[in-house]
């Protein structure tokens, strides 16, 4: 038996009966079976633990559990109860009675734990080497750093071990081992996946981040693990989305300027992001050259300034009571967390905001920001010569993002000449996880190929919707068509022309007697299709769009030539008592012309 | 020449021509001829600087500047250009070319600056002794504490000698002294106006408050002082309020708990804050008992956590260059800023999160939170002679209010038997400026009396509408009235209802054929009134409620039996084209019982 691990996979497998989760649990041993030569695990759950999680969901409808039979990875600074959580470090370790909120949901869902993998300690690097369980290894090639600190839950699901992992991602460690191991690496939005249950890095901004091998694959996960958790101070709920570019026919995208792009010598890296920069062109996507500047000078606060006294802070009394049970680059990292004072902190926190409010205003230029996930990679050998200076090129487009309150998709993104992944990150701003992963879902599907380091080919995108959207769709008929004088109160609004299109044809259009405006009217023989427009408006817009529209006028639903049911304008009885019939024209754009002209 | 200088008066007496700003200037100053007994002055303007603004003022129209003439003062923290600010610290002093935002808003719009007011140095006291120029004398009785630490500012306003003035409030500096002065002291929404020009205290922390000699003048003020400042890192737009329980018939507010109550001894003070309570409930508000525990722990953070280090860094330069050009009890405190590590302050602010979710959970119970300013007041001889311990009993309820990110204002609430003032404070979430002040004014028409320290009566309250309305009002003739099926699409979104009457008689009410539901048609003869409620929902949850109303039903507007125009159901005419009109019956809930009982 062999078959590809991704979520849409497992579920056609299990609701045809193809498949049930003990045969998948059994073909999961086999796959597990043997040295861990990745380093990919610190605990694996053993065949018994494994075959009662997949009893007990036998005989239970698989479309009942948006997670049937699902199995995943966690990282090993996240608790699974039961199972010590080490955070890679053995002298650390504790024992939970209780599992991480975001595992609970999980379980909940029906997905399978199948174990705790190895990490940077104390989620400390984005390299993978850090960690006294051994140096993870590439997915692709076990001389190279799998990223970090998430490693081995990113090379476990590359090698088709499981079907997604959670990872954490402070400064980068759930998108740089994405990169590395030709992943979909989602960094949610600050607060909508509980950190109840995790270990702290920095926990002002750690996050719980998702690797897996397709995009629809990550949100489907991130339905399920997103969920306000008034136990973590941190937590809100995820908000509806704004705008989805990700499934628009033509966005705004920002390209750092060649000053700010760093491949560390790396022309191979250098030509894939091009590659990519073409593709989302492709996609419908108009390049704005964006200055990374104030953002690089953001990704500098996170370890030359005060948030390393986070890290310091999460485990002060284990610190200072086994200073050698600390390997020795995080030690460094970490005690450097002593030296820094409240004032500091203090003018930290207003630098931080002064630079928010500059690269915030990007976001009224472009939808979203393409930037490479890392600038090269390094072998195992090479990060363990220079461990500092060479973490730290990893972080070059990742440390920002939680600072900035930003929400990041890394994507795969074709292969160097040595067989080696190469990846890009999407990112937009808070609440926009749906559209990244959309944009990420067509993206990946312009590059095609395979699953992770698996043989597995990509599969067909599906159209999820699965996370709250915050958009309304409108249909307009009159003063309110592109380039007429209430079409202002769409564009002031956020407000996007989605299609120009025609009503079924079960209408009758008016001219209302003030000359200004058109009312349609649905009748129940001798319509027709008239020529209208859909615009897609923020739901929390849409009340004052509505609050503003003067009688006889008012918003209903009208049904489109594909009929489909919008939102739409309609028109009280009485507005077209006495209004002229202009049903001939076609719609009002062709009346104002035929008026302006005197054929009217 | 006697009259208030209340800004209601000031606009009658401008816009009938009964007053020029010359004539006003004149009256200024004589009103500030003489010692200035009660030390409110740092600085005040000549009388040649004062004729030059009212100059420029003559011959514009009164009505096209909202504060045209408005004398006031301004708080020697903020900068008036051209004249020195000290902060309360003459070795501080620097001469700013450039006026504060807030102050330049203010100018703009027709206000004239009288001068630069006494505080407690570095905006560090609530209690206005703490001046080289002078412990601040209480506009009642020169023995006893302004309040502070913006006590020239209000002691200003309670003489008459301004209209209103521009304190700070970190801790509650816009609050204490107002309380103390028989005032007004608004401190608005968190970032609402701009800090840019204001010497920081807790530069996270600080906000820019009104003392003003009625609610109605707060807000005035407040419209033309705030707004969106990108040079300040902590500005923020003023969002629209929610629910206007200033202007509600009944609303729900919190009182402290008896163990939470401290009036430090003073019975007088726990008399009066029990008369505002009765007052309260005449107003229409249901009590509500609050544990106030998690606020008063919150409120110890402020001095007994890392945000004195913001004092510190504030003036970190000067602060060790010039230790003894500090008053002994502020350089207590602030040097105290420079034992707190980054981690101690990581540590609190986690431990903030923590306490404002607990805190916040009571905005689920109360519109609004009533405590006490102040529990009591002192001699300034008393607290000269105790000065950390008795400025700590001034912060009691104010200290918590900046920083779980709440709005405040202080109103007046009678007089002790010694003719000394008692205050009493309304508190609600961020954005709910505008419901505050207009509870405020009723508050404060129902105590009624005299304003500030002079003999002027309080003047009529008006209505102002000067502050954004997050609300709209929706007439409703079928099942979402109250008790029928759909009413839950309105009070699940925060509606509340807001009266209970009938449609102008001019409309047909309609069965549909699902009988789920009724049309309204609006008709040119033949109509009658229709029994309908009228709700109120925030605008950005409309959106949604309009979207999902299922043809043939819109939102369009209805007119009601006053006339006024509100959204409404409307129809398409086709949904009453085959339908039973029922208008006969007055309304859907008097047709839903005939039918019931078979008399339909």
């Amino acid at each position: 038996m062999t078959f590809s691990f991704d979520i849409a996979t497992l579920r056609r497998l299990y609701t045809t009966g193809a498949l049930t989760p003990s045969q998948l649990v059994e073909e999961l041993i086999a796959r597990l079976d043997g040295e861990d030569r990745h380093r990919v695990w610190i605990q694996r759950l053993d065949a018994d633990a494994l075959r009662g999680y997949a009893r007990a969901l036998e005989g239970q409808d698989p479309a009942s559990l948006p997670l049937y039979g699902v199995p995943f990875a966690i990282k090993d600074n996240i608790d699974l109860a039961g199972v010590p959580t080490t955070a890679g470090c053995p002298a650390f370790a504790y024992t939970p009675t209780r599992h991480a909120t975001v595992v609970q949901r999980l379980l909940d869902a029906g997905a399978i734990p199948v174990g705790k993998t190895n990490l940077d300690q104390f989620a400390t690097g984005l390299n993978g080497t850090r960690s006294p369980y051994g140096a993870c290894r590439n997915a692709f090639h076990p001389d190279y750093i799998s990223g970090g600190s998430s490693s081995g839950s990113a090379v476990a699901v590359a090698l088709g071990l499981v079907s997604f992992a959670l990872g954490t991602d402070t400064a980068g460690s759930g998108r740089v081992p994405a990169a590395f191991n030709h992943l979909i690496g989602h960094k949610p939005t600050c607060g909508a996946l509980s950190t109840r249950g995790v270990v702290p890095a920095c926990r002002s901004l750690d996050q719980v981040s998702i690797f897996a091998l397709t995009a629809d694959d990550a949100e489907r996960v991130l339905a399920v693990a997103a969920g306000f958790d008034a136990e973590d101070e941190y937590s809100r709920p995820l908000a509806p989305h704004g705008f989805d570019f990700g499934r628009a026919a033509s966005f705004t995208f920002g390209v750092p300027m060649a000053k700010d792009l760093e491949f560390f010598g790396n022309g191979e890296a250098q030509r894939l992001f091009g590659a990519a920069v073409d593709r989302m062109k492709a996609l419908g996507g108009t390049p704005v050259d964006i200055d990374l500047a104030p953002f690089l000078e953001t990704a500098r606060l996170l370890y030359g300034g005060p948030w390393v006294a986070e890290r310091y802070l999460a485990i002060r009394d284990f610190f200072e009571a086994y200073p050698d049970a600390v390997f020795a680059p995080v030690r460094e990292i970490i005690g450097g967390g002593r030296r820094y004072s409240a004032a500091d902190t203090f003018a930290h926190l207003y630098r931080l905001r002064g630079l928010k409010r500059v690269c915030d205003a990007v976001w009224d230029d472009i939808d979203v920001l393409l930037t490479p996930t890392v600038g090269t990679i390094y072998r195992i050998a090479e990060m363990e010569a220079d461990p500092i200076r060479l973490n730290a090129n990893l972080g070059h487009y990742t440390n920002f993002v939680n600072l900035l309150d930003l929400a990041a998709t890394a994507v795969p993104a074709g292969f160097q000449s040595d067989g080696l992944p190469f990846g890009v990150t999407l990112i937009a701003p808070a609440h926009q996880d749906a559209p990244l992963l959309h944009l990420a879902s067509r993206l990946h599907q312009a590059l095609g190929g395979t699953l992770g380091a698996t043989a597995q080919p990509l599969p067909p995108a599906e159209s999820l919707s699965v996370l709250p959207s915050g958009q309304v769709r409108v249909a307009v008929v009159g003063a309110h068509l592109s380039g007429l004088p209430l079409n202002a109160q769409l564009t002031g609004r956020g407000g996007r022309l989605v299609t120009a299109t025609r009503t079924a044809p079960r209408y009758r259009l008016y001219a209302l007697p003030d000359g200004k405006r058109p009312g349609l009217a649905r009748v129940a023989s001798g319509g027709a299709a008239i020529a209208c427009e859909v615009w897609e408006l923020p739901l929390d817009q849409f009340g004052s769009f509505v609050a503003g529209i003067p009688a006889p006028l008012g918003m209903g639903q009208v049904e489109l030539a594909d009929g489909t049911l919008v939102n739409g304008f309609i028109c009280e009885p009485i507005g077209i008592a006495d209004a002229r019939d202009i049903t001939a024209f076609g719609g009002w754009r062709a009346w104002l012309a035929a008026a302006s002209t005197g054929g009217a």
